[in-house]
């Protein structure tokens, strides 16, 4: 009986999957974009204090380019590279995606253009939207998160990082696409490295934000899908060109 | 002396113009566009309840669409249509665009692209920064407005309108971009017709908003520059077509 019950969950939950791509293809029809219907993490707790550490190792470790190893601390040790409210875990930068995939169950997707479709927006905050996107032979993350900066008043914050240091995220530029009811809002950046933390972008506004009717405009049924894509910077076009 | 000192103050501001302008065209470097520099109107009052008439005045006048004559007060009077906070004034569609030229000395463009350069961000809320767009055979009006939805925290709000029936506005597509820093926001959607209240657009947030940090990564020494493009829209492109 309980191997049928839990049979009977998984075919409903595929249909429910697939209505929800179904939604997404209908949002973007440009064919052959790949839709991933991404589920919301509900963060328990708030942990600000986790990125003033950070910020101060992201300094050190960073500001004389190229010369990570020359920091007193270890820098291979990233402090904050889990982006995930309530995660304590530190870890070496080659371990963050097997550590998003297999502690978070984080998926990970392969192509140029893809189509991110958060469903459940109407949780309260914070909650987390999380995806990695294999891409032009990286891994980038894209975080979207509900947080109340101002008390009672939820707002949508949505970011990419690469999964490395910022001198390799600045050979990259992504964008972020909403499209629905005659409306289209794009932003367009420069990633950020997993190595400055997601907080601290949030917290400086440096990345798409909506407001709850902006979002409620945006959704479809509860779900946001927002386009992705991730191009070569024209600086690292022109080096390559010469 | 006083004539000297009136056209000393006459050169200065000449030079200012123009160095806003350089500023400008600096960071929209497309060949062919207009540059106009749009000092702040500091509003005095806020008075929300202009609103509340013009949105029942709206309803009756444009609900059954092309009956507005059916209405029992005069739809011709149109209640608020000055965008300005604190102008109490009522007139009819067809003389609003004299009424916010000469009364408030908005300025008037012509062309299909322009850059509006917002001066003064800093200034405190509420504050608008508004001009007229005359642009395939229409006039649109481009409002900036920083406001405090939650207090002690400024917002921007930019919206576009035509002066014009709702049914007239369907008809056109608006654009608007902020470009700096290897950052790019996009806003486009169908403008509002000046008939529906600029108010209530800004409270219903559908339009861009930008928080203050936001708006600081995209000004340039306190001047915010957005650049307008208004297209028809596909729907009256394919009646066209047929």
């Amino acid at each position: 009986m309980l191997f049928f019950t839990q049979c009977f969950g998984a075919v409903l939950d595929l249909i429910h999957l697939r209505f929800q791509h179904y939604k997404a293809k209908r949002v973007f029809s440009a064919a052959g974009q790949l839709v991933c219907v991404v589920n919301p993490t509900h963060s328990l707790k708030y942990a600000p204090t986790r990125c003033a550490a950070v910020q101060t190792s992201v300094e050190q470790a960073v500001l004389p380019p190229c010369h990570h190893h020359e920091a007193v601390h270890d820098p291979q040790l990233v402090p904050c590279t889990c982006p995930l409210f309530s995660c304590p875990w530190e870890g070496h930068l080659e371990v963050v995606v097997s550590h998003l995939r297999q502690t978070h169950r984080i998926n990970i997707l392969q192509g140029a253009e893809i189509v991110f479709l958060a469903t459940d927006m109407h949780l309260p905050a914070p909650t987390d939207w999380i995806i990695m996107h294999s891409c032009l032979g990286h891994q980038f993350l894209l975080v979207l998160r509900k947080q109340e900066k101002y008390e009672g008043h939820p707002q949508f914050f949505a970011t990419m990082m690469l999964i490395g240091t910022p001198t390799q995220a600045d050979n990259f530029t992504y964008r972020l696409e909403l499209n629905r009811n005659q409306r289209r809002l794009k932003w367009e950046a420069t990633p950020r490295s997993v190595l400055e933390c997601v907080d601290s972008v949030i917290s400086d506004g440096d990345c798409l934000v909506l407001n709850t009717s902006l979002a409620q405009l945006f959704s479809d049924n509860g779900s946001l899908a927002i386009g992705i894509a991730i191009t070569t910077s024209k600086v690292h076009n022109a080096e390559n060109e010469m």
